[in-house]
């Protein structure tokens, strides 16, 4: 990565939590949003990461856009499900409370679900997922988020990049760990190769006539994206399916914005983002230490067969982001010259001077 | 469709029951699995009806290789979690009986999830989810399948085409149905291709040397079907992700095979798949009223909005289906000449002659 400062995990989330507390963020609500945001840069999502301080986070508190000290409302509750108003809090703050009160239930339920409305955009889906893989759970994180993405023979963007995310545990092997957008690629990637001036691949999206372009700013621009497997002959209906199911169970069950109502961060007006959350506890269905033995079976067994010539190596979900996390806990998280100058930008702003030294 | 024969749908039960009580399978057992495979016929997924009669069910019955008798058996169950033994049943009235466990326990609990472990082909997916449409809860059906997918930088078939089925009801608009295989294609699309002697889009699958061809011979000869998305660069290791989280759920944490062990239906030997369902209960997350409103009017807005060039229509998941089955509840249900004949050699092998009339 060229033009990279790195900084070390630990500075990089006692600043952005001083970042939210200068906002009027409880001590431990700054600390919860930061390990998020921080979190998403050392595991190498740095689309979810500090770069999104300044606009999606930093500009709406100071614009009163989101209201961190609210307290999360109860809309109605059982043993195994849980109906949330996240009273338009940080997303990050939100979704941890209410996946933590998840895993609580699902302690001594077996499962339990989640959904929360009145929320705003909680960084990387695979966080609060991963909360429950330490009390051998499978966790599930959902969420809506704005409209970007094209129905399979749509013109328009209708549907949010709406992510999957499920943690699996495994027991010496690293636990399986599915984030994904259901677009073929979050708009950051795009964003990506328009900073870069280079062409996307085609096939991630189409301009606003609807033809498929290589140029990301007709994507950018009055365009949309394509849902995962792209076009119908290829199955894009599935990726739009998936998209659907995000936002009617993040969204419509939860009884927040859907479709193209849910808010863009970057915008004004209150976002209403919804969520859905889940947690299913092993030990219910089999003993956890043979599940554990079988995954860790399986996934050796995936790992160890035959390759693609030219390929050396079968990945399972999440494996990549291990490695990049151990190695960034080491070396120090890298950040791009542009993010460090957006971090300075919105430091300066409220008075808290980004003044972190890069490592070496 | 080309030589075709088409059957009163009742008829066709009515048979497809007969055939079954005659290998020993129970009235009641044998009435379910009849109608979960005409089903498929009847919503036009003929690559899971009564074509599989012969193969998957009927030889296998005949070889003693299912036990329609054994009773299923509750490992573990509390109010929202079960944990079943298939006892090598039939896969269709094991998955019916429990899905139908799943919506009773729904109905108390708000939610709830059943696995199940030694069981063999359920047919399709989107028979079970949709059995909690009428209790206003939303239906979640993954079920394992022997390897026929490679994973991303894979060679060899490792994955099933594991499908997701999830059916969310609506208002005055047809309930939302996904029912996807999670690879590009399931084998049954390339087999129709191959049997006609025609050539595959390119990107549904790979020959033995890993090369992408557009030769059905070459994908089921030896070869692999991609998953959901397709080459890596179009992010097709998200639908080898999800390939795998349908095994991790529905093989892995059932207790059942799970990978290549998966048993193909038309081989020898137990097949010990898995099966996963969930029921969720909308009442307990908000008013159904105000659910199903909000249900018609997104999939309206969906349908209403601006469409791609040379395209009048954006369907929802599952529209297609209903509209075939109205359809076909009129005028029959259309089987192909080949699907006939192997009825016909069928129902001749166990002394049950196929002797429909076709309608016209």
């Amino acid at each position: 990565m060229l033009n990279t400062l790195s900084y070390r995990v630990d500075e990089l989330k006692a600043y952005v939590t001083r970042f939210f507390t200068t906002l009027n963020v409880p001590e431990i609500d700054a600390q919860i949003a930061a390990d998020v945001l921080v979190s998403a840069d050392l595991r190498g999502v740095n689309s979810h990461g500090v770069i999104r301080l300044h606009t999606y986070y930093g500009s709406r508190l100071r614009k009163k856009l989101i209201d961190p000290l609210s307290p999360i409302k109860t809309l109605n509750e059982t043993a195994a499900t849980l109906a949330l108003d996240g009273a338009n809090g940080l997303g990050q703050v939100v979704a941890y409370r209410a996946m933590s009160r998840c895993i609580e239930m699902a302690d001594t339920a077996g499962l339990a679900v989640a959904t929360v409305r009145n929320s705003n955009h909680f960084g990387i889906a695979g966080y609060y997922a991963m909360m429950a893989l330490p009390e051998d759970m499978i966790g599930i994180s959902l969420t809506n988020s704005q409209p970007l993405v094209a129905a399979t023979y749509g013109l328009k963007p209708v549907l949010g990049t709406n992510p999957i995310a499920v943690a699996i545990p495994a027991g010496e092997e690293q636990p399986y760990v599915l984030d994904m957008a259901t677009s073929i690629v979050p708009i950051g990637r795009v964003a990506v190769y328009q900073k870069a001036g280079q062409s996307i691949p085609e096939g991630w999206g189409m301009d606003a006539a609807g033809a498929l372009t290589d140029d990301p700013n007709k994507v950018i621009g009055g365009g949309a994206l394509l849902p995962l497997g792209g076009p119908a002959e290829l199955r894009g209906y599935k990726g739009y399916g998936l998209s659907l199911l995000v936002d009617l169970l993040s969204g419509v069950l939860a009884g927040a914005a859907f479709g193209k109502e849910v808010g863009n961060p970057a915008n004004q007006g209150r976002a209403n983002v919804g969520h859905f959350f889940a947690a299913i506890k092993i030990e219910n269905f089999r003993p956890v230490m043979e599940f554990k033995q079988d995954m860790d079976q399986y996934l050796r067994t995936l790992k160890q067969s035959p390759k693609l010539p030219g390929h050396d190596r079968i990945y399972i979900h999440g494996e990549k982001e291990f490695e990049l996390a151990n190695q960034y806990l080491r070396e120090g998280v890298p950040l791009m010259q542009e993010v460090v100058d957006s971090l300075k930008q919105a430091g300066d702003e409220i008075g808290v001077p980004f003044d972190l030294k890069p490592i070496k």
